[in-house]
């Protein structure tokens, strides 16, 4: 006897076929290739509650194959589903929203996206390959908060080339994470092709069990095969992985092909797919869906972790001493990457929400010192950027407030994953430390110099909530890193923190306070406005300190913080010599570019720029490096005094 | 008997140990887990002429965990191998040399870079993954070329946790490139800690058998183990990978634990290590190692593709009929994705060299187009754009013209690998399709907004030889975008051009010419300048036109490249109103950067800008998207008004 919600998945193909359509674009055949998986998920296996999808104890969905999301939606409207921004704004999905697919003032994006009010969703996903992932931070977050919950994971066939997906793998294991479950559905088509044999569900079968996984090999379109592998997540030891076999297109035999990648039928070929899909449940003799959808079985309740407003740490001097840096900051030598594990340590004691990841660096970035402190809170990623990020994306969607950190180098191949978690509005801290040219020796490989033009590009944009889609960080000492980092945790939303290799000396107060958009004045005069950041800072106040003797005074400003607010640099500068001189480490596009744009709008200011000139390499030390490309102290000595002359 | 090399790779580890310290920075314990896997490819089993590492017909090594350099710099100067930024600057490394490790006038830099003047390296590691990218790269090109050489590939156990190796490890068995070897350095230790026993030999052997790999499972001190694995490489239908089970810091008890990743020893303590090494020496009954190191085995002479000096294409409206667009051409509505796709086919007519791979949207980007013309040299990558970027490095790095295509945003994923190119100084051509937010229904999960800020970085540093770093190319309409990429043909360096996805109308003759750095003039005015780029050139001249139609005139250029020359720009806009606007489907930082730090410079002109406001969300189609987020034809209009009235 055929299970009844088979007759429910014929309906539901019905709506992907007719909501594509109207949509023009989606991508139908994809979706169908799922009605049976996602209908056993959501209608009968998934404890969840389609009126309260914000309930920390329910199972969770990651489609990391974001565009076949018509089949959830459809799922979800027919469930009568909860969306909206947030719960004062929510209202059921009916399966009349369902032709509004991809338009402007829609909760049903092209792609998953909860911040445009799809709350079942955890994660955007639609760039492959990082929804395991993302499934594998929530279910750290569970784990946290002591809540019995399992999180699916759905990944094409053709995305499982994608090496995010085998991090992920291996990150699973390592931390016994039971209750992610991936499964992989393999319709054997890609975008352009079909796909390669290597990720063929015979061979995929060979990789998992190689990897660890109790794999449960089922055929995608057999409701019964597929609930018998999904009640056996959680309930062993080992973690569970399903290789299901479907096709693309189910149901539809003018969707089947190859060539149907991403292709919406025409109005004309819709009742032509209903038909086939009728044919389908005539062949496997399925009685006529009916009646209101079954309700899934529900949670049982329980909390996520608790919120504050404010997370305030201990003072500068008690957080040092307790990380034995005391005797560093005594000795006026303490480098911004070490200051930010003082400051992670003191987050951590402030609030139970913190919790870090590291990609085997944790003894570079100083991630290592939260490690110690707080073991149950700290995860290691091992040597996998891009699965770190997205974990992050995870740790956050449970409630969590996750600091990741590696060298900002490494940092630059998960920018695909942190912009996905940019889409998400996910409250995500990164923390790049051996930023820019400073770092010397190990030479270009290792040095981060693209990352604040790019960074900077988020800061002007906003979220869509009224804030920056991200607030970058540029501690010049320890003392701005510990309060820049306090400042990070506290703003919800993506930020970045960029921390140096070097020592440097504390440039300010120990209770010096900072401000969002701001900068610090640590020079006044009537010559030059100079304008360093991070680590140049340092190197632009002995700079400013030595032209001082020779009677030539500058205003001296600490960039910390993007997006700045600059007119009060512009304001000084104007009342001094109208110039501007930035000093950076890094390729131009950063505080340069803020401030010229700022200067080129109000028409009254000149902005000229010192930044890394060309591809570097290694030299014995950073100072040496920063020499050979034109930006040592000598270097900056020179080029104020050209400025000061005008 | 003990191999009569064993006891160099004894005098190489007190080098190792000696240089190391030296420098005050490097990683003497993974250099000496490799002695005798380094020691048996490059004096015994690697076929290649030390004085002569420019031959195409050499067996190559890519050391893919780049930090364990030393061990390479070593046995190289043993040999009396060249160095040299090129044939005509060659010289022989001496013993002596070893001492200059990472100082800033060495050709020893802190990691593999041979643009420094180390061409036994064909590209720049130490950011970890890579390499196998490479290497199957560089066996592609050698397979194309008819040249039978091997390529060995040395990866960390620790490092095999990126993702990237596993795509590699796919691509490798996809296009049966049995010449390429990944040797697994498997000592047990990472940086922060021991490796996960996700990345232990066991499970690592596993893991590479279900990959489909004739795996060599060998102890990494025992030469004739190491010697008779690499021998198997290439001489069956199966793709060959080595397990060799090490220990770091081997010979140096000093450097065994786990704390000593990357730490070199002080000076006091190079008498006890190499007293050590001997101690071992001792107990192994080998023999002073004396005389000149052994000659490794010859290649056979080979030679890599015929260069040109100047890459032609047909005209345009030839590779248009070539390519079935002919007809689009005619109805004035091509996108520059499709045109790219003729001007690539066009380009594989003109030259042998040029080679495409694209991961599985090549029906999307129009590099589908050269894989029919030209299947030979059109790789499939599929959905792994990581690899894909370092596959094209390694093509490059074999004399090839690597055009590599995928959406733009996806390429994001890939920036760290671009710039291991950019340090390699690779030739390569990143081509981003659906770029910006013209891409509409598909929404931000698929739309690249920060990329022009970030390649612009790139624009502005130099390549060490008077070149930019990276050159960026934004074509307006399908002309453009065919000359353009006959331009970055014509570039020995890094390129990206970027398309998008919509039709647009052509802008230029069919005829027209395009400048590098340059711009073209669309309108002309003495109203406001405005500056559009790539799809929004189209938008502006519909604004600009329907202000002609009230009696405004404004200037129009069409900015198609960075860097950019902006004096001709600011020049008309003096003449004019003295203000600009730039126009942009990405977020701030592009052209509206380029233009504003020029006049922040020069003080005399205003720059405005319209860029990508916020995250966006989708919509039926680009325009409304566009119109959503501030960017229609009407908001440029109305902004245009604003700036006019001054």
């Amino acid at each position: 006897m055929s299970n009844p919600l088979e007759s429910r998945v014929i309906e539901l193909g019905k709506h992907v076929v007719r909501m594509t359509t109207a949509a023009g674009s989606g991508h139908p055949s994809s979706a169908l290739s799922l009605g049976h998986i996602v209908g056993t998920l959501m209608y009968e296996q998934m404890r969840y509650d389609p009126c309260n999808p914000w309930n920390p104890a329910s199972d969770r969905l990651v489609l990391s194959e974001g565009h076949s999301v018509p089949i959830v939606y459809a799922t979800y409207a027919d469930l009568g589903g909860v969306v909206g921004k947030s719960p004062a704004a929510k209202r059921a999905l009916t399966l009349d929203d369902l032709k509004t697919l991809r338009e402007l003032d829609s909760v049903l994006d092209g792609h998953p996206n909860p911040a445009e009010g799809f709350p079942f969703f955890d994660a955007a996903t639609g760039s492959l390959g990082q929804g395991l992932s993302v499934g594998a931070g929530l279910a750290l977050g569970a784990r946290l908060s002591k809540i019995d919950k399992r999180i699916f994971v759905i990944i094409g066939d053709g995305e499982s080339r994608e090496g995010q997906i085998w991090e992920a793998l291996d990150f699973i294991i390592d931390h016994k994470l039971v209750n992610v479950c991936p499964i992989f559905n393999c319709n054997g088509q890609g975008q352009a092709d079909y796909v390669s044999k290597q990720q063929s569900a015979d061979v995929l079968v060979g990789k998992l069990r190689a990897f660890g996984y109790d794999v449960q090999d089922v055929d995608g379109h057999k409701m019964d095969q597929i609930a018998a592998a999904v009640a056996k997540v959680g309930k062993g030891s080992m973690s569970i992985a399903i290789v299901a076999r479907t096709q693309k297109g189910w149901g539809v035999d003018s969707l089947k092909d190859k060539s149907n990648h991403g292709k919406p039928l025409t109005a004309a070929q819709v009742a032509d797919a209903e038909a086939s899909l009728d044919k389908v449940a005539a062949e496997l003799k399925l009685s006529k869906a009916s009646g209101p959808a079954p309700k899934p079985p529900m949670p049982p309740s329980a909390n996520g972790p608790a919120k504050k407003d404010k997370i305030a740490v201990m003072p500068f001097a008690e957080a040092v001493a307790k990380t034995g840096m005391a005797e560093a900051v005594a000795k006026n030598k303490l480098s911004t990457r070490r200051a930010y594990g003082a400051a992670l340590v003191a987050l951590g004691h402030a609030d139970e929400r913190i919790v870090a990841v590291d990609g085997d660096v944790s003894n570079s970035t100083f991630a290592s010192l939260f490690g110690k402190a707080f073991p149950n809170r700290f995860f290691e990623c091992k040597i996998a950027e891009q699965n770190m990020i997205s974990v992050a994306a995870g740790l956050s969607a449970a409630g969590y407030i996750p600091f990741a950190s590696s060298f900002a180098k490494f940092l630059a191949r998960g920018y695909d994953q942190l912009e996905m978690a940019a889409i998400t509005r996910a409250n995500v801290k990164l923390v790049g430390s051996h930023a820019g040219c400073s770092l010397g020796a190990d030479g270009p490989s290792q040095m981060s110099l693209p990352d604040l033009a790019y960074f900077r590009a988020y800061t002007n944009a906003d979220d869509g909530r009224g804030n920056p889609a991200l607030t970058f960080f540029h501690p010049a000492d320890a003392v701005a890193a510990y309060r820049l980092t306090e400042m990070a945790a506290n703003i919800n939303g993506l930020c970045y923190v960029r921390t140096h290799r070097p020592d440097v000396p504390l440039i300010y107060p120990q209770d010096a306070t900072f401000k969002l958009g701001g900068c610090g004045k640590l020079a006044e005069g009537n010559a030059v406005t100079v304008v360093g950041s991070g680590y140049m800072t340092t190197l632009a106040l002995a700079a400013v300190r030595e032209l001082e003797k020779a009677g030539v005074k500058c205003n001296l400003f600490d960039a910390y913080c993007l997006p700045m607010d600059a007119e009060p640099i512009l304001s000084a500068a104007r009342k001094a010599n109208g110039v501007i001189l930035t000093v950076e480490d890094n390729f131009a596009g950063g505080f340069n570019a803020a401030l010229a744009e700022a200067a080129a709008r109000s028409g009254d200011v000149k902005v000229f720029a010192m930044t890394c000139p060309r591809i570097p390499k290694s030299g014995k030390d950073g100072d040496i490096v920063l020499a050979a490309l034109g930006l040592g102290v000598q270097n900056i000595v020179a080029r104020l005094k050209e400025l000061a002359r005008g």
